[in-house]
C-alpha cells in the first residue's frame, strides 16, 4: 500500500476510523467457519455515506482495490480481502426513518438484520427477511448477496424487499437511489445492480426496504413424508388451501439422525419418517388454522403425509425451528464433506435429488447425503459426507462437488441459489453459467468499475 | 434504407415475415390515441426468436436503428418509429409451457395479456397483473415497460412477476435467461436490465412469469371519504385487518361526476363523496369478509369513512371496476388536458393532491383536477382540465405539467410511475432525474449497445 494513501485515509478519518494493528484487523480477516483466511494493510471503519466516498475517491485516484464487509457471515469468500483495503459498513448504524404508513424503512448499511426486525416490530409492522445468521448479517452484506432464507416462498428474496438503494460509486460519487416509492418508472432500475452485485459495482451505504403488515395468526407443523415426489402434491395442497404459505422447509432423515445424535437438548417430532417437512403458513384474517388443518387432514388421506403434528405452543413452533436450523451444525462433526446450495424448478427437486445421490454414490460408495432446505422456493442444500472410516484422500471433493451441479444445471436449475459466487464458485460458475451472460456482466462491469478496484477477486472481473 | 439490407431482411422473413406497403404498415404507426404519428421504411415480422435474432444481426452489420413494438398500447411514444426498421412482435405467440407446480409459465412476447391469465386459469392459477388494456397489450411491451395496474399493492409490478427473459441483443446474440427458478445467485441478476428498459438494450422474445393460488374469495367495496387525508387511516387499517390488500383506488369527486357525465350507463354507488376508494382484497381461506367489514364498520365509526357499498354480486363488483376503469375515457371529451402519471411515498399523496392542486389553478384559474389511481401504491394519475370556456392558447400546457412534477419530486416522487419515459417524457427526465442516475444508465446503455440501435430516441442515448 503506498504511503501517502494511507496518510491521506488516516487523516479523512480519524484514529477511530480506521486500524492496521494485526490484533484488532485479525477478527476481520478470517471466515466464521474458519474456510478463508485474508490479510489487509488497512482497515477502514467509515461512520457516515460522505466517509466512504471519500474513501472511495481517494482509494480511485491511487488506483487501490477495495474489499467490502458487512457482517462476516458470507459462505462464499467474497469479504475476506486479499489484499486489498478492506471497508468495513458496521459503524454505518443509523436507523434513518421507520414509516408505518408507507411501509417503509430506511436503513443504513451496516444496521444488522435482527435491528431492523425489531425497529419494524416496534411500529407494528413486519420485516419478513429470517435466517439462521440474523442477528451478525448487515443490510450491506444481505443486499450485496441477495440474501433469501426461510421466507422466501411468501416475501420474496432481499432483491424483492428493496425499494431504494445508496451506494458509493467506484470512483467514489454517492448514488442517489433512496426513494421509498412503490413505483418508479424513470429509466433502468439501477439499484437492481448493486443487488447481488458482491461489491463490485461499488458500496451500499444506505437502503429503503417494504415492510408488511404484521400476521395476526400463525401455523406451524411438521409433517413426515415418504418420499420427495410425495411432498410436491403436499406443498400444491396447502398453497391453494391457504394461499400464505410462507416456508415449506425439507429434511431427509439423515441430516436429522446425524443432528440428533450431534446436537444436545433436540428432539425428533415425528421419528421414523422417511423425510419431514416444516411448514409455516401466516395470516391476518382468522380461518388459516382451520383451512391448513383441513389441508393436512386431506394429504394424510391421499398419502401426501404419513403424519403430522401441529404446533400448539410457541415453545413447539420453536423447538421445529431449532431443529431446522440446527442441521448444519449437526452435520459439521461428520467429517469432511461437500455441502453445495443448488435450486432447480420446484417441480425438479425430487429429481434433482435422486440423480445427486446416485452420481455421489458412484464416486465415493458410502457417501452420506444430507439434503434439506427451502424445498417451497426449488432451493436444497445438500451435502455429500464422506463415507464413515473413510480417508479423506479416497474423498473426490472436486468431482462430488461438480457432479452435483451438474445434476441441478441438468433440471434448468443453478449452482447457487442463495450463497452466491464470491471465490468459492467460481470456477463453476465460469463452467455451468451461459458464456453470454458472462460477457454481458463484465461488460457492466468495466463500464461502473473501469479501474476495477471493486472486489475484483470476486465474481468477474 | 439501405437496398441490400431490404433485400435480405425479405429473404430472411419470407412473404409472410414483412411488409412495406402503406396501408399495411399503417395501423402500427399511429398511436392508439392518435398523440404520435410515425412512420418506417420496413415492418419485420418475425415468427421466431430466430428470426428476430438474424434481423437484428443484420440491422447491426448495417448500424441501423430498429424500434421494436407490442400491442401498441404504450402511453410515451415509445413504440411508434421515426424512420427506424419497425419490429412486431405479434407473431411470437406461443405458450411455450405453464406449470402448476412450479407456479410458472413461458411464453413468448407477443402474448397478449388476457391469453396469459386464461392459459393461468385453465391450469388452476392465477397470473396477477392486470390493466385496462389488457386485450391488447403483449408480454415483451408489459415487460419493456415494467407495466403496474390494480393489483400493485398485493402483487407488485411487473418486474416482481418475471422469473426470467429471453431477449436479444442488439448485435443479435440471444440471452437465454429463461429460467423459472425461484432463487438463483449466479451473478448480477441481468433480466432486470431489460424490464423498463423501453426495447433500448434489446428485444425481449420470451418470458417466464410467477403464477399465483386462485384466490377463494374477493371482498369488493366501494367507500365514500371526506378528503385523501381520511383515505391514508382506512388502507392502513385494512393492509392490518386483511393483510390482503389487493387494490386501493382513488377517484376526485370531479373525476366521477364528468365520467358520470360523458359515458353512459354507469351509476355512482355513492353520490355526494367528496372522493370515492374503491377497495378489493382477496385470500384463500374464509375469514375475509368478516375481517374487512369489521375494519369497514371500524372506519365509519372513526370518520376515515363516511359510507361504504359492499359489492354483494359479480354485477356489482363489475360496476364499482367499469366506473373506475371509463374515467380516462370519460375524461377525454372535455377538451385539452395535460395528463400525468405520478407517485409519491403513500403517506405524501394528500399533500401532493393539495399542492399540485393549488400550483395548477395559480397557472390556470377554473382549471378542473382530475385526480384518481392507484393511492395504495402512492401512484395518482393526475390529470389538469382546461376551464370551461377558455381558448387552448390560454391553457399554459408546458407549466402545468411541469409544476404537477415539481411537487412530486419535491416530496419524494416520480415524474412517472407506472407509464415510462418513452419520448412524451424526455424533457422531464433530463430536468428531474439525478444527472448520476442518467449517467449510470448512460455508461450501461454504451456497454450494452455501443452502435445505439435500439430504440435510439427513447428514453436515453
Amino acid at each position: 500500500m503506498n504511503a501517502s494513501l494511507h496518510d491521506k485515509l488516516a487523516a479523512l478519518l480519524g484514529p477511530n476510523g480506521y486500524r492496521v494493528e494485526p490484533q484488532d484487523v485479525a477478527p476481520h480477516l478470517v471466515e466464521w467457519r474458519g474456510r478463508y483466511q485474508g490479510w489487509t494493510p488497512f482497515l477502514a471503519l467509515p461512520s457516515s455515506t460522505r466517509e466512504v466516498a471519500a474513501v472511495v475517491t481517494l482509494c480511485a485516484e491511487h488506483k487501490t482495490a477495495i474489499t467490502t464487509q458487512g457482517g462476516n457471515t458470507g459462505l462464499v469468500g467474497a469479504q475476506i480481502p486479499q489484499g486489498e483495503i478492506l471497508l468495513s459498513t458496521t459503524r454505518l448504524k443509523s436507523v434513518r426513518s421507520c414509516d408505518p404508513v408507507d411501509d417503509a424503512i430506511v436503513v443504513e448499511a451496516g444496521v444488522v438484520l435482527s435491528q431492523v426486525q425489531a425497529a419494524a416490530q416496534e411500529a407494528d409492522r413486519l420485516f419478513p427477511l429470517s435466517l439462521a445468521s440474523e442477528g451478525s448479517a448487515t443490510i450491506g452484506g444481505l443486499i450485496s448477496t441477495n440474501a433469501g432464507g426461510v421466507h422466501v416462498a411468501r416475501y420474496g428474496m432481499m432483491r424483492d424487499l428493496v425499494l431504494g438503494i445508496e451506494a458509493v460509486l467506484p470512483d467514489g460519487r454517492v448514488f442517489d437511489g433512496l426513494k421509498t416509492l412503490r413505483k418508479d418508472n424513470t429509466g433502468y432500475d439501477l439499484k437492481q445492480l448493486f443487488i447481488g452485485a458482491e461489491g463490485t459495482l461499488g458500496i451500499v451505504t444506505a437502503a429503503s426496504l417494504k415492510l408488511y403488515p404484521r400476521p395476526s395468526s400463525r401455523f406451524t407443523a411438521m409433517a413426515s413424508i415418504a418420499s420427495p415426489e410425495r411432498a410436491l402434491p403436499l406443498l400444491h395442497r396447502l398453497k391453494n388451501a391457504t394461499g400464505a404459505v410462507a416456508a415449506f422447509e425439507f429434511m431427509n432423515r439423515i441430516s436429522i439422525d446425524l443432528t440428533l445424535k450431534n446436537v444436545a437438548d433436540l428432539r425428533d417430532p415425528l421419528p421414523g419418517g422417511a423425510a419431514l417437512a416444516l411448514i409455516e403458513c401466516e395470516a391476518s384474517t382468522a380461518g388459516l388454522r382451520d383451512a391448513a388443518l383441513a389441508a393436512l387432514a386431506a394429504a394424510i388421506e391421499a398419502g401426501e403425509a404419513q403424519d403430522v403434528v401441529v404446533a400448539e405452543t410457541e415453545a413447539q413452533t420453536h423447538g421445529f425451528w431449532r431443529l431446522r436450523e440446527s442441521l448444519s451444525a449437526g452435520h459439521r462433526p461428520e467429517g469432511a464433506q461437500v455441502n453445495c446450495d443448488i435450486s432447480v424448478p420446484v417441480s425438479q427437486t425430487p429429481a434433482f435429488l435422486k440423480q445427486a445421490q446416485i452420481a455421489c454414490e458412484r464416486l465415493h460408495p458410502g457417501v452420506r447425503i444430507v439434503a434439506f432446505g427451502h424445498m417451497g422456493d426449488g432451493n436444497i442444500h445438500f451435502s455429500a459426507l464422506i463415507a464413515p472410516g473413510a480417508s479423506a484422500e479416497a474423498f473426490p471433493r472436486a468431482a462430488i462437488n461438480e457432479a452435483i451441479h451438474e445434476a441441478a444445471v441438468s433440471l434448468g436449475g443453478s449452482i447457487s441459489a442463495e450463497h452466491g459466487i464470491g471465490i468459492a464458485r467460481l470456477a463453476d460458475f465460469k463452467r455451468f453459467k451461459d458464456p453470454i451472460a458472462i460477457e454481458m456482466m463484465r461488460a457492466i462491469k468495466h463500464a461502473i468499475d473501469p479501474n476495477q478496484i471493486m472486489n475484483p477477486r470476486v465474481l468477474i472481473s
